[in-house]
């Protein structure tokens, strides 16, 4: 038995080793097309072909992508009577173009409206270091495979953090992408604005490869340079993004903080709150998601609100209540904002930031609808700032010792500088 | 005295010799900086320099674009005592370094929210075949001044007809670009999405001479190829866009229609009511054009409210009724129905419909509100689609009689083929 298929069994065994646990994690298995597929990658190794860097890995998406021949539910009761997909999502066809392995389809947040992944209608997928405790979303079952070697490669979506605060929060790699690079055709949407589409993996190089393929990058252009720590300059933005962050993350910040110094990285803190205040400052009356989702939701609510989690519906209810002329401010004010931060930026390499300021809390913790809300919120807080800003960012784990819960490290890069983030973000988690 | 010069003296003879409806035409005429200009054009022209096909050409610009040192007034009271603009706007200072003769500011409906021409506070620009008559709007004062030979060129803007409207009226040619292909920094905003900068001028030629200045083409790409109307395929889409249509009107169209099929070129009426009146039908309970007037003149309604034309100021607050969960909606819908128009449109090259179904009525006809409003939407109704459909287009006169009020022919191209639609548009125009 070849790689692929090996792999791909590797895979299947973590799946059914715990049955009941895995169906909070995967809405789909497609375990005889995805044996198939192995084969197929298997045998075009044997003749020495490869289809591109991803052919016969394991790949999972997350259930608001179509695949063709399966009902796509978002994470949703309302979606689940609705027709399966007739084709398959755009970044799905070039997985398969590219030889991945389609083992599945991964549970996540209703519609994808909150970080912390607790879903009521498919169960929430337990944390992958300790069950009880959330997985963060909201691409919570990508997350969480990835982690139990359940694939290789998670395909999540991050509007607010999506896919950086699972990868933060089950300790492996997470990017998203500048939101014009990876089409969003055949994906169920919650903002037309700031939905993007990126990989979660055991590690950054895995992400930088899916991500290739997601955009469709030619082979030549999929390549990275080698990049090096010594001189790079990080801006670390103190204040606002540390405020209400744990000791055990703070700690476990400034650890992998001083090793990146100690490694010659030029580390600069920096005073951007205005900045880095200002999403939320501007959109107080109501923010771009709400209200897209809003506009999104239109067909099924107040039609069917009951079918909807009830902390999901309330959210999207609160979009409603937005006047356009307050969504064109907040449009325009944002691209002044962002040749704002383009400017102050344009000196660094890097920003640097918790990607979440704790850790992984137990999902009875969130049970009250206060306490999820107050947790919603800050889990996001820190993602948020870089999708409103558009700009790629990845998660990576923070060097720890054994035994403590996974903390997130967040590097931002330039607006449609994705591949040189990628590049030097590969480089980072080596030497780390 | 050289040509740019003795052109500019022309410009202003003619500017002087009316000084009472001059005054309603321009806001401003800049007589000593215009005589450097030419002189300093004249001078490279003697030693056998150009800096491009407009340098030492007559321009003006209507008086929403800023030019630095003079406040912009965007035909409102409102700014009238607003503090002079700092720099020139993006096109003012391309058209500059062109070596353009920046003659003056032109007159225009207030805020540029209305197709008439109509202005309370500056004076209503007569129509340049009959003073008596309406001149069109918004870029009325452009119009009116390229007609009556005050300029060569002005450059109006054109967010649902503006340029088209008055080129139309008056009987000169305008053009309206692909909203992305120049740039609006410096110009008073009327619709975020839909505005876009245009020329009008006696030919087509001029136009695209200007359009190439505008939209930063270098010299090599400035150039047309030199087309021929035979075998050009043309889509005339009987039906909505010639409801109520005027006798006279009507008749030079047919005539137009018949030379242009003795020319040789391929005409086929089609039936496209479906997406050319779906922009009404989508934008029933508000406008995008409302809604993001309504998000720019936050700062100033309602405390302001007073100073507005009236006519102007009851459409902009009808836009601030509207929510941003259907405004998201038609934006959202705009896209597909954008996807739907260039299937159709692929097989054509060119559309062409009325720019205006009616000749110029009187100023004094349409005092009354209720007049004023039935001709403002009628009169835009045919160019705004081609707004809302982002298509570039240009109006040029329907060869006539003399006597006769002008008719305009306009025509409509592929998204961002700008270049290609103008090239056949002088072939056209010079063949009628």
């Amino acid at each position: 038995m070849s790689r692929s298929l090996q792999v791909l069994e590797q895979c299947l065994a973590a799946i059914h080793a715990d049955a009941a646990r895995s169906q909070a994690i995967f809405t789909h298995v497609f375990e005889a097309s995805a044996r198939e597929e192995a084969a197929a990658a298997d045998a075009r190794a044997a003749r020495g072909q490869s289809l591109s860097p991803l052919d016969g890995r394991i790949v999972s998406v997350k259930d608001l992508f179509d695949v063709a021949g399966v009902t796509t539910t978002a994470g949703s009761k309302l979606l689940q009577t609705a027709a399966a997909a007739e084709h398959d999502a755009v970044i799905v066809a070039r997985l398969r173009a590219a030889g991945a392995v389609i083992i599945g389809k991964t549970n996540m947040t209703e519609f994808a409206f909150s970080g912390i992944g607790i879903n009521p209608h498919y169960g929430t997928p337990g944390n992958a270091c300790d069950a009880s405790r959330i997985p963060g979303g909201s691409s919570s079952g990508a997350g969480v495979a990835v982690a139990l070697g359940m694939c290789e490669i998670a395909i999540g979506s991050d509007t607010g953090g999506s896919v950086r605060i699972p990868a933060a929060l089950n300790g492996i790699s997470g990017f998203k992408p500048t939101v014009s690079r990876v089409p969003r055709a055949g994906a169920f949407p919650l903002s037309f604005t700031l939905d993007t589409v990126g990989p979660l993996a055991g590690n950054l190089a895995d992400c930088a490869a899916t991500d290739a393929v997601l955009a469709g990058l030619p082979a030549a252009a999929s390549q990275l340079p080698e990049r090096s720590v010594k001189g790079l300059r990080i801006a670390v933005p103190r204040g606002f993004l540390f405020t209400e962050i744990e000791p055990a993350v703070s700690q476990a910040f400034e650890h992998a903080l001083a090793r990146l110094q100690d490694l010659g990285a030029v580390v600069e803190e920096v005073e951007w709150d205005d900045l880095l205040t200002a999403p939320f400052a501007l959109q107080q009356k109501g923010t771009l998601i709400a209200a897209e989702a809003a506009a999104i939701h239109q067909p099924y609510l107040p039609a069917r609100a009951s079918e909807y989690d009830p902390l999901v519906r309330s959210r999207i209810e609160r979009g409603q209540t937005l006047d356009a002329a307050s969504y064109v401010h907040i449009q325009q004010q944002r691209s002044a904002l962002h040749a704002q931060w383009d400017a102050r930026a344009a000196n660094y390499d890097l920003v640097l930031a918790p990607t979440v300021v704790f850790a992984a809390p137990t999902i009875d913790s969130l049970a009250a609808e206060d306490a999820f809300m107050k947790a919603n919120a800050l889990i996001l807080r820190n993602t948020s700032v870089f999708n409103f800003y558009d700009l790629p960012a990845f998660s990576i784990p923070a060097p720890q010792r054994a035994q403590a819960l996974p903390v997130g490290l967040m590097f931002a890069g330039q607006r449609l500088s994705d591949r040189t983030l990628l590049a030097v973000g590969i480089a980072l988690q080596k030497a780390l």
